[in-house]
């Protein structure tokens, strides 16, 4: 896929990290090489001091930039502190928009994002911002300045796919800016699956960092946003009720009606 | 992918082919070649013979290995009669067994198909065998003979994918031989799907030919049987009614009675 | 079903009608009779005086409360001002609050509905709120003072059913306000569907009154609805991945080696 | 719904319960008497003779049909043994055809399951006959003599519903005969579901012995049989991919733009 205009950042691959659920850096450092992923993103509230600085060198030294994300916010005040913290930390306007609702869903919560996403347009940031499948909300989130928008596919950490497809594929196909699944993909095929619905890119975290195999699911998450792209692109055969034989029938020799 | 046994043929990549669709022998083989393909099903009863002239001629130059099949058969006669010519023009004992019940839902007949594979067999043959998607008659199909099963996604042409995942599930993990989705797929991220249900192989025909642009959909098949086998390997998340957060929460900082 | 208390108001019957697209007063009259519905819900905007009056008369005459709705209704402002309207002209303080984002959608705003339902909560309504099916916007409707929790099953008039049952499951679960499913509800296994999720109630209109026959889709509709509601008190059995013979095997004759 | 006939019996009711999963007595007849059933069916070979008799005076004093069935045989032979065991104890020609591949899935064994209709038909019987949702093997079932054919939805004692609804509703388009949807239900809703993709009637067996309440899981699926009976014959409203409003808008007051 081509490169993708996020605001003024330019996203060179398609596939988006998270570092959520690493235990072993060096686990991480062979998943993030072989995602082949570009932009990483990290929460600035979740970790240590010891544990951020580590991972910021290791991107660093890996070349991948950071998306820093505001994951743990619940309010609109602690996001727009947070944002601001992490632009002084890593002199970078992208920021991840995370309002949470409850610590039990992990569910954004719409009315909150909407506010810090105004905000944060208003003082300069790139936001890219997790929202809920709901295709009137991510209209909003565009007017309010979102950069991108990040409709989950289901709760975090769950694996769950995309539940609603529908209103993804309506997300996508009146959006602006660009739209990238957040949230929810657990295997290769909804990553694909999400390519396919029209989202310009898809973020995964724990799908990768908790798999059994993280290099392996990386290499297959990788391969799979450039299928699904593809896909989407190559204009699939329409849905039909009926089968329809791929060829034409010349020459067919026995009907059915000879069956012995 | 590891090069994949099918009686004591041996299958070097995991996305076979079909020609059914085609109109354009130069598309055909452009997306022959994107697809990476190294077998290819070719219908011996639904092709004049001038066009199966130059099917062969093709797939020949590009070594490629052909499947040919039995499409158009409805009866165990016409199966193992067909099977019988084909070997003889193209030397092999490789056949694809297609025995349909009628020509308007384009479904295999599975008694019919139960007693070619017997016959065909006994004959010598390494029959690769289409059938529905029931786990049941997918054992026995292997208890006949078949060196590998092929159960439907959703009937042909439809492109509706796999109808019934519980079921691909369910024969792929009870099979001793290969098993490859064969019919329904209509897009990648299906494909990637059917490899992470534990299929063997996956067939694409009419997704591809019949695709705006088969060549980009040929490519995206490849990527997403590659992705699908990783991340069936790579051993993904459980699925959890409930979120999950990525990583442990440290210091958050606003709990959600702060919100203002 | 026990009587329901939505607020101070009693719902004597788990169905609730809509008279959108009618076409005929008579049908209608039949099909709520058939229903068994004792709240039937008029958009205040939609309909010339005309048709309101004598649909109002028609539902007094019947014994149906009305449940007034701000269909039509964009912005927080006019969606007070009809609930003002209607509550002059109707004598009740229950409303349906619709505030919707744009009219290809039809989808519900929840930004614009959740202001809208505070206000009227403190003018002393009792707020019935149509909202999307994101889990963490129902609980903020609820905080604002709604009565009843009412999600989409899916787009108004679309009959696609319940796109996410997972999300509708987690609304019933948590909230403390009856949710009614509104919107999406196309045949009765739907309406029956959302009563096992956990929901309180179900509001069709376009469904019964679209009908090829209204009258009995209403029967259809209040079978289901009390179908559903035992179905989900009678604790059902658990979805198991493998079969389980309904009794116990006594004195199996035959085992499959035998098999001739 | 009107009586159904099933070659020269006479189906009063659709729904058709059945007795495994019994371990008490009184609530099967609760149970029974709450399912408004007039036929049920009775596993010949799984009972113990003591059991079976105590079931056959309980269907006797409530004046409800016994349709024996032959879970437990694996063979055509056992099958047909079973049957004609069944019809000189019992004195009906009613017979429910259950030939099983295995002990572990208790999938149909579709091939034995034709054999042992063919002959059944031969020697007399009205066979009934529990098959897969392979829409090929319903017909061949058809036409080997059933008088009534009965795909599974999914799995027994799996409870996970329609698993196909597309080749369920393919056989009841088909189909000659009754269609009676055997296995998989475990809530209401699929009941309905079954109904309105044009089966004839719904066999459930566990779903209610099984359930907490078995005699308010009985009544909910006697209501949800008719709702789905109803709603099938009502002509539902089509699936859109857009929202419609359910009434033409007239009058309405504010746009979009207007928002404050």
């Amino acid at each position: 896929p081509a490169p993708l205009a996020v605001g003024d950042y330019t996203l060179e691959n398609r596939l988006i990290m998270g570092t959520g659920g690493i235990t072993d850096l060096a686990a991480l450092e062979q998943a993030l090489i072989a995602s082949g992923t570009t932009l990483t993103t990290v929460a600035m509230r979740r970790y240590s001091p010891e544990t951020k600085t580590s991972v910021f060198s290791l991107l660093e030294r890996l070349g991948i930039d950071v998306l820093p994300n505001t994951a743990g916010c619940y309010t609109v005040k602690d996001t727009v502190l947070t944002a601001e913290l992490a632009r002084e930390a890593l002199e970078t306007n992208l920021i991840k928009v995370e309002v949470i609702a409850d610590e039990h869903t992990l569910l954004p919560d719409v009315v909150e994002t909407l506010e810090a996403t105004e905000q944060l347009a208003d003082r300069g940031f790139t936001p890219m911002v997790y929202t809920s499948d709901d295709p009137a909300a991510a209209v909003r989130m565009e007017q309010a300045g979102a950069a991108a928008v990040m409709p989950l596919g289901s709760p975090i950490g769950t694996g769950l796919g995309i539940l609603n497809p529908h209103n993804i594929e309506l997300i996508a196909s009146r959006a602006q800016v660009p739209v990238v699944l957040d949230a929810g993909v657990g295997a290769a095929s909804e990553a694909a699956q999400a390519m396919e619905l029209g989202c310009d890119a898809v973020l995964v975290a724990s799908a990768v960092t908790r798999a059994q195999n993280p290099d392996a699911m990386a290499r297959a998450m990788r391969l799979a946003v450039s299928a699904g792209h593809l896909s989407a692109e190559a204009g699939r055969i329409p849905r039909r009720r009926h089968a329809q034989a791929s060829s034409a029938m010349e020459g067919r020799i026995a009907s059915i009606e000879d069956r012995t």
